[in-house]
């Protein structure tokens, strides 16, 4: 089992950025032939999906929906006059998780129940060829719901996405 | 590893189809008695689920669900005098995306992100005692979300799901 | 390959419970270092996740979402004088399929529709060093969508969620 660890501050609020290059080239480094990759999340506002990535259009109309969908916690220091999205009220902030123990005064239980709706925790792909077996439009991507740029109390975003690759021998295709 | 490729002609627009006696009679066939199947599309608006699917009635409410959660695209062929669900303005042609080399003239926006949220690029089962280990009111399925019928500009969908199996040695259970 | 089965009542109707120490109990037990875990539920409305859950209040609020994004089934015997989340009318009853063999005369479409929307069939996590690998604030749980507390009609629901253990040699780490 081999593992790679791709680390990137994430410091835009919600979007999407493929990773399928980054893939291809950790399998194309192992030379490994055939198997599954597991590409893992370690966060719990930010997920992977397979899907169309290369239209940005598409791109901007899933954030959109995402962001009409799923409220934004009134007290979200997203949410200010200019702010386009609906917003209601949530009971979680972020400091009452048992674990914090670091600054972080937001609000982001929408962007916790967005990752729950649109993304996965994990996707596992086949490997064929020497690269992620996809179809013509498919491509693998993060999808970020919680960013944060640093400006206000609450620090970048630190964010780190698992590629776990599992080869196995041969393939062997059933007709 | 073994690979099975179904191919079919998608042409109702939004449907859940089960495949379970299809991926069981693959496991029949490659005589594995234990491993993992990996399901898996090669499409963006056409998804995986492992579901109550001998349930005609509850079908019709997960569809109707999925097409009045996530309004229609305005533009959409499936928009007409007759159409009963939302519909609202998206960004997305599909003859933007920059792989595309076929004749595509719909805007389907709605349908991919239907498939992000009701449905799933991969599942991962577990096969034992020779055939997928599901409860009793599991199974698998495909979900559509853009099925073309040919009439019109656009043509018939040809759509392809692969079943990956990954046969294990032996199972030891634990109490 | 490992197998260990949780079997458990689940008398309260919509609700999310951390299974990450059961989990890790497991893996211990069987004296497994590195590999992969597939958490898999044999149920059509109770699904796994991995998220924040040790913060109450984002339970709350992510169970509370679910309740007001699909709406109940007016004939549910969940909807009362007392019932504060939207109610439409479905389809679905429980006894219409062909495999129910059981007393159930509850109308669930709207769990099985939550189910899809906002939890897994199964989910794959990485093991290493003998436990999940999991970020700070990632658990995995399972998420009820239709206990059945015994009163009424229909009995107490019996629930079995599976751990799949596949242990791996070594785990080679990608600069």
């Amino acid at each position: 089992m081999l593992l790679k660890e791709l680390k990137f501050d994430s410091t835009k609020h919600t979007y999407i950025k493929n990773i399928t290059d980054v893939v291809n080239d950790v399998i194309k480094k192992a030379k490994v032939n055939q198997g599954f990759t597991v590409v893992s999340s370690r966060h719990t506002t930010l997920g992977i999906i397979v899907h169309e990535i290369a239209e940005p259009n598409l791109l901007e109309d899933i954030v959109h929906h995402s962001l009409d969908l799923v409220h934004e916690d009134k007290r979200s220091t997203r949410v200010h006059k200019d702010y386009k999205h609906p917003t209601k009220d949530y009971k979680h902030r972020c400091q009452d998780n048992p674990y914090c123990d670091e600054i972080d005064e937001d609000y982001n239980a929408a962007a916790h129940i967005r990752a729950l709706t649109f993304s996965h925790s994990s996707v596992t792909m086949p490997i064929s060829n020497g690269k992620l077996e996809l179809g013509k439009y498919q491509e693998v991507a993060i999808f970020e719901f919680d960013g944060r740029d640093g400006k206000g109390k609450n620090p970048v975003r630190k964010r780190t996405v698992q590629i776990w690759i599992s080869p196995f021998d041969e393939v062997e295709v059933i007709d």
